[in-house]
């Protein structure tokens, strides 16, 4: 099978695999109808738009995208794909009579691919129905997911690169929590309280700085650290537990990171310096457990395993979430570190970030990322794991 | 039927109008699954989360959304749906016998719903087909579409709001070029040359200081005006048309707001002032027609036919893309202004953004926003159009 022009590098370089998925499945085409905002759609597309459009391609032809006349001068300097415009697909014509816009959109497929269609798992259903009296639909659950979550190295790279971003960023986040001084329990910097939103302001704004967007960051601090995914707000305190999580995306690649650390200013409570310690066995142990063949639920049993023969649950308190995830064109993706975790295989890239949760207490967690070897799992994160700073 | 109750005042108090879908086409209950990256989910639930979860509705009742553990307490706080945990819904159980992920998901869900269930046109298919052997599935084109093409008034509170945030950024961004000095036809500010990334950096930085994220602003100047969706690099140039085209999206409500300014520093030639004054006739005759029962076909038609009585075409050249869009959690989103635009509604909050694209020449573009009213347009964006800064 030939091998497609790959300019961006960061699409995979294991392209075919379509090509032998659409013919293993006994297809003729496969077919994508979404915004890039879609990870499939940027993956296989390497081209960013936020309107849906069409991507198709059949075994052994070259990709083909269909855009608007507007996108199309860029569309041709920016995708891999082949370009065509919507009314060179024929769509012009085709609204003279047919108004139903999902009805319109599949008659302009059915211009291009016949036959049995291979699609994936998030295709719209409305387009499926207006599909499925001229060509047999066939959802792909395996071949797109296993692509994408084997990275080569261009998209190691590209997390590598956001990474490297991300820990300047929270560097920066930490060292303004550091160089804070405490009055009455309440960390001051400037003159004025040091809030969540300064510090995720801070941090953000560097990210920004380079060319990397942060959605949602965490910056919580004592109760609230006991919500895993509350977005903390207002005055940070002294010798409380303090959840630093953030996941940018680098806009140019598309690609994201993930790291967590906890700090305190000041040493905080027994129950959470007992926590932490415990946290931070449980992700040395996941981690020197990971490589590949070993299962996502095995790591993730470990460390239920580790954390209740140290006293600690899995219930509605303790450890309430999964191990981790794979990471890549989104923030969470397979492979998954949890209860239904497959086998890992060398080239995933997944993070590791065991935490505790106990209501009255706070919460503790830390996530690094890395990929999936062989032998191991190559680290990502250099950045220090201290608590109290 | 009752009112369901309204936290947030984002959503629309038209909620009953979805029990009516319901009941009107048979069904039992409105299921979506998606993460609220997707903007119907986001309107349903009123909840925010990058990882997909269920949402339904049965007529009278209050909406439920169900969420992984570690969702629970901050669902429970955020949303106004009610929350389920997945293991309350029975996910632990079902996946002692239910490997496959659709399958389970599915079988979650017709734990709660059965018979008919009404769903968005972007259901997943592979959870549809999960689904079918035991639920008939009636795709909704109409219902839900309808409900979010009209704003009520916190929703256009919303979007006035991210409005004035970015009137503010781009007068930030036009200020940098007009106290900008030229040399040699580059424009300089602070000793080096005013490139494009640092007036999207200045944009950017200020909608991220009052809560807005930005994504692909568009800072484009001389030839790159010519291909609408460029995003711009490099120095910046005088007597060349500048575009400036941002559409950030409020974190905290999730709406949108977009706007265009073209400048130039220092006149530009005979052809782009020709364009531009083009461009801004028609722009008020458009906006002069926008009521309510006008169609957005029609406002579209207006604009092209005035575009060729001054010797303008909309081929590959020219006019190359759709007078406008709707505007909301989704920065292009229904009702269309375009060849296939329907009847406009009082509530409808749309965009205006007549251009001319020429190769050699450049492009030229202007964009305002405002809520159709029953006997106009109700401008929010109060921004002067003067080219020449």
């Amino acid at each position: 099978m030939i091998k497609v022009l790959d300019v961006s590098g960061l699409r995979s370089d294991r392209m075919d695999a379509l090509d032998y998925a659409i013919i293993k499945s006994g297809a003729d085409a496969y077919v994508l109808y979404a915004s890039s905002d879609e990870a499939d759609m940027r993956y296989l597309s390497g081209f960013k738009t936020s309107d849906p459009f069409v991507y198709f391609k059949k075994p052994n032809h070259r990709s083909i995208i269909i855009v608007s006349q507007m996108e199309h001068a860029r569309a041709v300097s920016e995708s891999h794909a082949a370009v065509m415009t919507k009314a060179q697909a024929g769509l012009v014509e085709i609204l003279k009579t047919e108004k139903d816009p999902w009805k319109a959109t599949a008659k302009m497929i059915t211009n291009q691919v016949q036959g049995r269609i291979l699609v994936p798992p998030k295709f719209p259903l409305a387009l499926a129905r207006a599909l499925q009296d001229s060509v047999d639909l066939i959802v792909d659950t395996t071949c797109l997911e296993s692509m994408r979550a084997v990275k080569n190295r261009a998209q190691i790279a590209a997390i590598k690169n956001v990474q490297r971003v991300t820990e300047s960023a929270l560097d920066l986040g930490i060292s303004l929590i550091r160089r804070s001084t405490e009055r009455k329990g309440i960390l001051f910097a400037g003159g004025k309280p040091l809030t969540s939103e300064r510090v995720k302001f801070a941090i953000n704004n560097h990210l920004m700085d380079h060319g990397c967007i942060a959605k949602d960051s965490i910056v919580s601090c004592g109760e609230d650290t006991a919500i895993p995914h509350c977005l903390g707000s207002g005055a940070l305190k002294a010798h409380q537990p303090i959840v630093l999580d953030i996941f940018p995306k680098d806009e140019r690649s598309g690609y994201f990171s993930d790291m967590t650390r906890t700090v305190s200013k000041g040493k905080p409570g027994a129950k959470v310096l007992e926590m932490y310690a415990v946290v931070c066995d449980a992700q040395t142990l996941a981690i020197r457990q990971v490589r590949e063949g070993v299962s996502g639920a095995e790591v993730h049993q470990t460390v239920v395993d580790f954390f209740r023969d140290h006293g600690y649950d899995n219930t509605t308190t303790g450890f309430v979430h999964s191990l981790g995830h794979g990471i890549g064109l989104e923030v969470h993706e397979p492979p998954a570190l949890g209860p239904s975790g497959k086998g890992l295989v060398a080239g995933n890239v997944i993070t590791i970030e065991p935490g505790l949760y106990y209501p009255g207490v706070g919460g503790v967690r830390l996530e690094d990322i890395g990929a999936v070897t062989k032998k191991g799992f190559s680290r990502f994160t250099k950045f220090p794991r201290d608590l109290v700073v």
